[in-house]
């Protein structure tokens, strides 16, 4: 026996009208489309439709006439707006057979309903489209079915995740052709068009990887994908593109910048502190979000008032009135003042003007402080961070832990 | 003038490999379908499809031709896989034209690029399709478009939710003109299926208003929407469910938790300030995000060591031995202490085991400990939080905020 071979373009079609409404977000479709790149497969187009047949119907005949799979979630359960089987039954024009053994699985569950409708109701899950081969149901009642339409191959999976994954697994290991899973390497503080010309610069002209880039505030992205290349190629090429990009790239295996940071300081055997003004203690709770963060991240102080930053962390009023809270010298006295309050090893701070006021022309919206403290003393730099209150703060939260990331790297 | 009567079958599209490699759970499509069944429009399908000129496209064509309303999400910004407007541009032939006043708002932008690709690449988001209309951006860069492509109205937005989401309201708000805007109730530290319940007993029977529940974690809103009751009558029915509700209900006019303490503290006179172990700044960061939060917010001392809790907040080591750190004793000692060393005229605390590890049989992950304290003194209460590190994180926070708002407003 060979295996077939694997099917290079998949549709993905998720079945419900609380998709449509908006009143459920689909997270069926993104992790079906990640095991099936997985397996090599790669999803040309995914579809929602409600809880109607003909739509369905529409969608699938359209589908399976222009890939090589379809996968779809939902709609196979026993009530009236599980309309999957007979959508697909009248796509492909292939008649729903009751299967007896799915009859004698689902008795028991028939069994618990006193009203005849709700047990037939049941029983309607035991309807199988002519020809298909049956997934028999790892958790819950719905099985899932595989029938092959011209040459297309359309699988019909159950919509909760949790019974759609352990079908979904089983079909994924029988398609698995082996491409390897893609390379994400992560940015910080930089913009998404540097990245995008740094990538391009050494992938352009292939046509055996292809990549993507992925902007959050603050954090950029790079995935690529296998399109032929191979595992070990892919590796080389993501290291090549890491190696373009420099000390912007933190990590390559998927790691947050938080989680870099707190891996750093582990490996470093150090302890840090924030004190945080205008970040009003993002940072801490990016480092606080990573399990196990408390056994390097000692604390924040978030100084949203001068006499806070004097009573917290020692900054002498005269530096507050002399240079005003975002300056140079009071963002090293808070790096210093956290330090010590807290006993760390390595402290960062923060001190800026998020908006939408509190601007000058000296210091206007989005000037920002940043001060390192360890124990060889402090160090401070200003950036002009660009956007609105929330993206100075966000993106100063991500360049605050970026400092303190190259700081530990020797970087 | 008189508004076009509005769309009834919409079609909503969401351009980007990141979607369809399984990369990013697409939220766009339920955001957008929310807003327009707010505004009496169906969504009958939802499609999305990779950065592939081609396949967009040829989505285009098919969903204009069936639908009244086609929004498109992503693909917009500045990179070579950002697709949408060339792939419109196919789809209904019409040339893009790059216009001179997006041009010039895009020139500081640009000019932060040394290399010319990435300057040209920036003002690639000045191409705009023949006869649209163009809606400038609110946050980022990227603006959208709406043009009317025979009997539909295309609208390209882009694809960051906040980027999306101004954008998409401007346009929920022409296209449902004559509906009232729908009322919106937000309430804290309650469960969806309570909420649910509160308001049927309102609105069940009734068909001149529909609502919807949507629930993120610890925070839960009811959206009233006008099928036909009108603004006067809307607003007469939101304040009987408001009421039904009870203390759980924090706003009635879209305010955030956050929004709300920092009006209530204002109102009163008030400062605030906090003291977090397990929720690690989500406090602070919730209150610090709405501007003019320094008016009242003083700070927050976030203490993850023991030693810190000493340093900053004053809690006497006897206390943390004898009791430990997640304790009645504890957390009144850190909101007595956050109130002290802020000079703050009331303190919330929270410490709490978040987990994944952490849990003992007498305290399981998810413990946590809230205390107020003020002139009159302190007081604390547990609540077992359930869920992973992250939601008991995030809870967590709500739940300190809403006891805040609650004493705040004597309830």
């Amino acid at each position: 026996v060979t295996a077939a071979p694997a099917p290079k373009r998949a549709a993905v079609v998720t079945v419900g009208t609380e998709i449509t409404t908006g009143l459920m977000v689909d997270t069926n479709t993104s992790e079906i489309a990640l095991a099936l790149e997985g397996a090599g497969v790669r999803v040309v187009e995914a579809v929602s439709v409600g809880d109607d047949r003909g739509a369905l119907a529409s969608a699938l005949r359209r589908l399976a006439a222009s890939c090589d799979l379809v996968v779809v979630t939902g709609g196979l359960g026993p009530t009236h707006d599980d309309v999957t089987r007979h959508g697909a039954s009248e796509a492909f024009g292939l008649p729903l057979i009751r299967d007896p053994a799915l009859v004698a699985g689902l008795a028991p569950s028939a069994a618990r309903h006193t009203d005849p409708r709700a047990a037939e109701q049941v029983y309607s899950q035991a309807d199988v489209l002519e020809g298909a081969r049956v997934l028999p149901a790892v958790k819950g009642t719905a099985p899932g079915q595989v029938v092959r339409v011209g040459d297309c191959t359309v699988a019909l999976l159950p919509g909760p995740p949790r019974e759609m994954r352990p079908l979904l697994a089983s079909l994924v290991r029988e398609w698995g052709a082996g491409a390897a899973a893609p390379a994400v390497l992560r940015c910080a503080a930089v913009t998404e068009s540097d990245v995008q010309v740094a990538a391009q610069d050494v992938l352009d002209g292939r046509d055996d990887v292809e990549f993507t880039v992925l902007a959050s505030p603050g954090d950029v992205r790079v995935v690529l994908h296998d399109r032929g290349i191979g595992a070990a190629a892919l590796a080389v090429l993501a290291d090549a593109v890491a190696e373009r990009l420099g000390p912007v790239c933190y990590s390559r295996d998927g790691s947050t910048l938080a989680e870099t940071v707190l891996r750093l300081a582990r490996e470093r055997g150090e302890t840090i502190a924030t004190a945080e003004s205008c970040t009003g203690g993002l940072a801490a709770a990016a480092l606080t979000a990573v399990p196990g963060a408390s056994a390097v991240f000692l604390g924040s102080a978030v100084t949203y008032s001068d006499e806070s930053k004097t009573a917290l962390l020692a900054v002498e009023p005269g530096l507050l009135a002399r240079f005003g809270a975002v300056s140079e010298e009071v963002a090293r006295a808070m790096a210093e003042g956290a330090r010590a309050a807290f006993g760390a090893t390595r402290a960062v701070a923060v001190t800026g003007i998020a908006g939408p006021d509190g601007g000058t022309s000296d210091k206007p919206v989005g000037t920002v402080w940043f001060a390192l403290a360890d124990a060889d003393g402090s160090g401070a730099e200003m950036r002009l961070m660009p956007g609105d209150r929330e993206l100075v703060r966000v993106r100063s939260a991500v360049v605050a832990l970026d400092l303190l990331r190259r700081r530990l790297a020797g970087l």
